[in-house]
């Protein structure tokens, strides 16, 4: 299963694959679904784990939408979604801070994600020039 | 039925409540789903609306996430928050722009309540300072 | 601003607007965000909130996917939209039932407005026969 | 990346790991980018390929509202999640089966996919007792 393969079959990707956007669109897809399983977790810690909650959920949402405008190739929106790209970085590197903060296991994988993510998010940021 | 309401009845709500914010929130929570109906209903015309397609579609979904991260209270995320409102507002104008350019009685309809949420995502930007 | 008048512009709604089912869409939207608004609010209380947290995340879930469906004209996809509006009006009444359990503002307003979806649910789910 | 192993780090999962519903969100998040891919290039396809857009969109919204549940260890809504993998299996087999009426790439591997994840989803339904 490949999300950049299937990207890549759609008419108008046939003669131009962008590789950025769907590293970016795998990695988000991964990071949405991390971020949500992260704050389900946080609920059940003993301590209070309000902020990362927030954060993780945010992120969730943030990434989930990134990835549903980056493997569109219908039309063309890439100004917004460059700027989309850049926020869902900045997003992203925020949660893997405040997670990189705590000892669970489940926040440092998160954090992982989070760091792997903004990465690829800006590299496909800057491939839409 | 108010959303405003709603969230004003979170515990962290009740000493300060962020008028502009439900504001916001509430038509973002419309304007998602007028731009989803919009783009489904562009599918059936005649004319090719593939660009108006897209860029509804990607307004819904900006949309609804920005409204996902407007209504939490857990926490606080306002530096992510006030960017988003501006990218979503400068999404919601393109997008009423597209839509200004149709005849088609969803297109009207749909740009209005864009060019609406657009000002309300504005607002409640400059609200959280 | 009124989503029932959205969907009823679509070309293939022209001949017959399905009234039942733009009202659960129009339920299910504001019920989605109520119900994430809830949870939000439960975290913030003293008390165990943990299964009203459930409940109300997975029924704002719910009732998002459901009126992502029920305002679609394209296709058509009957089958199994009436099987989610049903399957909604039981989430619906549970997370209603659990909410009607507790004592805070927000919970009531919940319950309420769970209460009335699920009702619309299930008129909408009679009128695709 | 695992969000087998992430949903695993959640306290309350340590117990007892369901890998039946661990492999059903699994394919459940690539079956909502999937689909959502197929229907986006759908579009772009010189046919009318209406109904595939329209199962291939409410496939991937069911699929998506299935695994924000599937991955939840927060309380317990085993009863509703149970029917929700049911009916998603529906829907991942109806989308299949259009979809393989079409000889487009995206249209096979979108197929492919379906059936996996229904597959899957009835196991994880079943696992759930």
């Amino acid at each position: 299963m490949s999300i950049r393969k299937m990207i890549a079959l759609h008419p108008a990707s046939k003669a131009h694959t962008n590789q950025a956007l769907g590293d970016a669109v795998h990695h988000l897809m991964y990071c949405a679904k991390m971020c949500a399983s992260c704050a389900d977790a946080c609920l059940a810690e003993d301590m209070d784990m309000t902020q990362c909650v927030r954060l993780c959920l945010d992120c969730s949402d943030i990434c989930d939408a990134t990835a549903r405008l980056g493997l569109r190739r219908t039309g063309d929106d890439n100004q917004v979604l460059r700027e989309l790209l850049e926020l869902c970085a900045r997003m992203c590197e925020q949660c893997a801070a405040e997670c990189e903060s705590h000892d669970h296991e489940h926040c440092k994988l998160c954090a992982q994600i989070c760091r792997e993510c903004a990465a690829d998010c800006r590299n496909a940021a800057q491939s839409l020039g």
